[in-house]
């Protein structure tokens, strides 16, 4: 019989497009089991590469436009404007405006950077006529709470002496007051979507500057600057801001602790105060792929990450993928760039098995620049494995290696 | 039911023995199957280790001794008295008096290292009693085919003006005489067995000079240099030494190109003018262990390699235990700390499915630094994956994955 198999996995970053991984899967896979049927579901995050991905998923397009990068210097960037049925809908990656990638490694001063031009492709896209806008968090190189983006659209935040405040997380401490006066009108209309990993919350013992704060580029007394000015921030906003946009956003959702307040560095937070609603991403994104159902018709699921570790349960892609092929009774194997601290936990969530990719002793650069490679050869070398299994079983008359 | 598994590795160089390269197999294994039946063979392929791999398992003991190293300094060496019936048999490695491992990076020229130390060796194996000596080939640090074995063992290697010839294979080029009068009359009566990897041959094309010269730091006027006086020695050794020893040694070799002749850099030829078996080295190594039959008893075989590739094929251990496992219809599984340049060929020989052992980009170094752990993960891993096929093929009502 033929076998069918889902190739669900996520890119790898800064080396490979979710596409190119399920290309490169699928070719390791073809080598061992010629005859595969291979249903490739490349998958995004919200992270970079989200526009372009749900753009050519949904028959839409990309727009270029310049805006202010995170550290205030104008960089190219895009949003998408997706086909298909209902209102016109753009996708903001947030990634493309204020990404870690655009910070470079000399300004990684996380108090210092800005979400100003997520604010102004949000604008941009409500120009090109789209009503519902939908915007995806990950690989952000910011922490300012979505100051930036909520500036960029018009709102007027003050310190004490009514001066309009630096950009960046680390002014928000000095935050006293904010005029919503000059808040683009169109955002009571809108509806704006944020995707966000639910685990990320704005303030407290996890919140965003103490768990991505040092990732970002942050000093321990930069991390509590940044977690007091968050903690302001919140207040400030619940006080001037998020009142008049109540009756839009449903139920007000707490600014502090609700899941997705911490998204991208606190613009989860920011963008609730003007009535976005924040949604468990893969809610969102995986909109219209029918994952389940594809999930569910496989004999197995191979998924991919760049590094499996103990994030990667808090809501990366594999895990995602596993938790709803698990539901479904599907195996599934995990291809990953590197395994770190941690990667056993996926376990727990409907792995089967997982596998690192490098052949041999090398670099972190020469293993991103033949990422393709060793991954379509891993896949090769997974599938001998398993096949191996598989002839054991029949040797051994169907008893089961025990999982 | 219960998996028998025969856990048959090499050692990996620099790094692991043998024997602690099957516990961390058997580590990895457990935790998936914690009840397996475990064989552990750890194999030796005659280089570093062998002595005292051979002693351990058959009941003898090291023999500590300082004798001349191969860039001419003594160094600490050892070599092994073998218990059980029989003929008294002690275990010359060569690796432990003339091997790479023993050269400074730094004098790395393979036109003057020699074997003089070996020669040593041998005598002082004769002088503890042993009327068998078993030489084992590998490792190397050497080019001079014997040279200083013979002289050691009382040869005189001389030039055309009757001087003794310098140390290392760079000199023998100027050979013009041997002169056997002065060699150990005991050679004559004792038992003189060389474990060679009968693809190495002394002369031609794939002669040693020219296959492994170069990774023992020599340029290639040095190869071609090499390469002349090997010849050279050959001849020299069929003309005067090789008739006095024609009874003893059965038929005689050809000392070019006979298989083995070119072990140890030339080591085999020399030895095998002096009456020396040149025997493929599995045949000398394995016996007594009963390989095939626990292989053959065995659902399936791991097996294990510091580097996997082009050479695995031309007799190296993974090759060896695949071959005689596929004879018995045994599926195997090779983990490897590297997979190098035709790996896919060990594929021919038997080998059902390989996979390379680390989670992440490092340097060789930490590599092997870390290698037992890193084992017994990717043992781990591997194991889930084969339960993965398992699983599936019950799911597919027993159809396998093509291999």
């Amino acid at each position: 019989m033929t076998h069918r198999i889902a190739i669900a996995p996520s890119g790898f970053k800064e080396s490979l497009s979710a596409a190119r991984v399920a290309e490169a899967i699928a070719a390791g896979v073809r080598r061992v089991i010629p005859d595969a049927e291979l249903d490739l579901i490349p998958l995004v995050d919200g992270g970079e590469g989200t526009a372009e991905a749900l753009a050519l998923a949904g028959g839409g397009r990309l727009v270029a436009c310049t805006a202010t990068g995170p550290v205030g210097d104008p960089v190219s960037s895009h949003f998408a404007l997706l086909g298909g049925p209902g209102p016109l809908t753009a996708v903001v990656e947030m990634a493309a405006v204020a990404g870690l990638a655009l910070v470079p490694p000399d300004r990684r001063h996380p108090g210092a950077t800005t979400t100003y031009g997520v604010g102004e492709l949000i604008r941009a896209a409500l120009d090109a006529g789209a009503r519902r806008v939908l915007v995806g968090c990950g690989d952000s190189g910011t922490s300012d709470g979505g100051a930036g983006a909520l500036q960029a659209l018009g709102a007027r935040l003050t310190d004490r002496h009514g001066r309009e405040l630096r950009p960046g997380g680390g002014s928000l401490h000095e935050l006293e007051h904010i005029d919503p006066s000059g808040l683009d009108p169109r955002l009571a209309d809108a509806d704006l979507l944020v995707a966000c990993n639910p685990y990320n919350v704005l303030c407290g013992k996890r919140g965003v500057a103490r768990v991505f704060g040092p990732q970002k580029g942050a000093t321990p007394a930069e991390v509590e600057l940044l977690s007091a000015g968050l903690e302001r921030l919140a207040a400030v906003l619940t006080r001037d801001l998020a009142p008049a946009f109540a009756s839009s956003a449903g139920a007000p959702v707490d600014l502090r602790t609700a899941p997705g307040t911490g998204a991208s560095g606190g613009l989860g937070a920011g963008l609730a105060s003007v009535g976005a609603r924040l949604l468990p991403r893969y809610d969102v994104l995986l909109d219209g792929l029918d994952l389940d159902a594809r999930l569910a018709s496989a004999d197995f699921v191979i998924t991919a990450e760049g590094a499996l570790d103990h994030q990667t349960v808090r809501g990366k892609i594999p895990a995602e993928v596993a938790r709803r092929a698990q539901a479904a009774g599907i195996p599934v194997l995990v291809l990953a760039g590197t395994i770190g601290p941690g990667a056993q936990d996926v376990r727990a969530v409907g792995v089967d098995a997982y596998s690192a990719i490098l052949p041999a002793p090398m670099t972190l650069g020469e293993a991103i620049g033949r990422s393709s490679e060793f991954l379509a050869d891993a896949t090769e070398r997974a599938m001998r494995i398993m096949a191996l299994g598989t002839r054991l079983a029949s040797v051994t008359s169907g008893a089961p290696v025990a999982a």
